[in-house]
């Protein structure tokens, strides 16, 4: 017996994630009622996964609930902000229950981990598409994509690359049996850099997270500072793994244009170094220079002391041109 | 030549609505900064348009610009909240301005009147899909579906049934070509009520938003408030268009099971009655008492005395049995 709009919302969305004292309402009126703490101020971010394009046909349910959570938590990471409430629009082909109950519960331990409850949503039928909104706090100067200058120097964290492989490997198009079970992890099952975004409020000049592609996600952050970049191909990082399925050059070219990745690239300027480098050390936080920002508008990515020709700069919606 | 995604959001989404204080950072960046104002709570509902199911395939972009935005002024109407921020998860086939343009037009103007002003979004390729999330204030008590006691007396407010009709004119079910502008009108551009909703909060005990059909929603206030409820069949305002379109008959029938009017329904403690109706004019607010709340579960409608047999308690996602 298929389950009604109201059962589906009771059986798996109430009580889903964190348990949290500043939920007055949550799941099941009209609206959520919720509490904002006092002298902070609200972050909001929304992004939509729809199947055949953010996420394959029989991808794993609990994946899509993970990433549906995961790209907006990693919105809140790259403003260093504190994520809280979410809500979330679920439209369906048919309400399946196994389907659900896995979607569900791959939203919820990510939610738990980042203390997050959902607070609302709706449930509609049709193509499946899943749009989360989340809700966060911060206190003091959020990171903005606006705020770097020429000369400050450019990071990403982690290893950029290694979902689009992961993507390549879940499409069949990619065969690399010893490193499938990592890159396919990393796709499946992102981690948004909450932690880190928080902590580089104290440091970094400019955020943006990268969802995109590093080329393309980069260039719009310099751009949104009234800059460009050179990145060193060369220091671009790459995961051994990465780099083992499809050799040094090809990871590279994944590290700069792959997309669904959801690290942090972030700038620093030139005084704030030492401190960033001695208080948050890169090994243990996961981050590597890559460049540094310029004047000059553009992102230039230099190997061997000459600029690279580059074709492809990153995921884009609605392209330009085809 | 096709918008870019960048592009399409710069023209059409920057500065959509209101202009606001409290908005330190609209769209633009990885997400927004909102100022929640001290000593309120925050107020929050999603809500998803997906064409073919909500609207018709070749609706105008106007009307689904509105409708998105007013479902969900609607859901926080019914909370008795202030409407202040939204975000934007829109889905699109294909980048096409014209269409763009006047969804975009048909969201700010209805944006404008409740001083909302569109905050972020995402845009993605995909099912043409709308989901809007609001964000509001509230200061006080909210309205709640359960705080309706037996003995309650019941209302609604306009005429519900009218949007039922308009959608009927629009798949060229209905013909009436006398009444078929004010139908149509109805249900392309709904009226959310959220100044009613505002001031019922020093009234009302429980509110809900009529959404899916008064019968089925009116069932569900009453159950969140753990009662039953006897709606008088005669009572039910139906408007002199609809009546005349189908007839009385059918626009009762209408009134009660019809969906998408987003009117209130709501009920009132016998001992402040007297209150609502002296300073709430019903002729001035636009609202009637259909019937009263009682303790034995469920919605009974009452026609020349006796309890009518009713098959279809108004529109549900994942119907129980089909």
């Amino acid at each position: 017996m298929p389950l009604s709009e109201f059962d589906l919302i009771e059986r798996y969305f109430r009580n889903c994630g964190a348990r949290r004292e500043d939920v007055e309402l949550g799941v099941g009126d009209d609206a959520a009622i919720l509490q904002c703490p006092a002298g902070e101020r609200l972050v909001a971010a929304i992004d939509t996964l729809v199947e055949g394009v953010h996420f394959l046909r029989g991808c794993p349910a609990a994946s899509v609930g993970h990433r549906a959570l995961a790209v907006n938590l990693s919105d809140l990471a790259a403003m260093g902000a504190r994520p809280a409430w979410a809500l979330l629009a679920l439209t369906l082909p048919e309400a399946d229950e196994a389907w659900l109950a896995e979607f569900a519960s791959g939203f919820a331990e990510l939610a738990r981990l980042h203390e997050v409850v959902l607070v609302g949503g709706d449930t509609t039928r049709g193509p499946l598409c899943v749009t989360v909104q989340i809700l966060g706090h911060i206190q003091g100067a959020a990171l903005l994509r606006s705020g770097g200058k020429p000369g400050d120097a450019l990071f990403v964290s982690g290893t950029p690359g290694d979902a689009a492989a992961g993507l390549a490997l879940e499409q069949g198009m990619l065969a690399a049996p010893a490193q499938a079970q990592y890159l396919r992890e990393r796709f499946l099952f992102p981690t948004p850099r909450v932690a880190l975004g928080s902590v580089l409020r104290e440091y970094a000049s400019a955020c943006i997270d990268v969802s995109d592609g590093l080329l393309g996600d980069a260039g719009k952050m310099a751009a949104a500072s009234g800059c460009g970049a050179d990145i060193a191909y060369e220091a671009l990082p790459v995961s051994q793994s990465l780099a083992q399925a499809v050799g040094p050059e090809r990871a590279r070219e994944l590290s700069l244009t792959g997309g669904d990745d959801y690290e942090l690239c972030f700038s620093v300027r030139p005084g704030d170094l030492d401190r960033l480098l001695t208080q948050l050390p890169p090994q243990r936080w996961g981050y590597t220079r890559i460049g540094t920002l310029r004047a000059a508008p553009g992102v230039q990515v230099v190997r061997n002391g000459a600029p690279m020709v580059l074709t492809h700069a990153g995921y884009e919606h609605f392209a330009r041109s085809r």
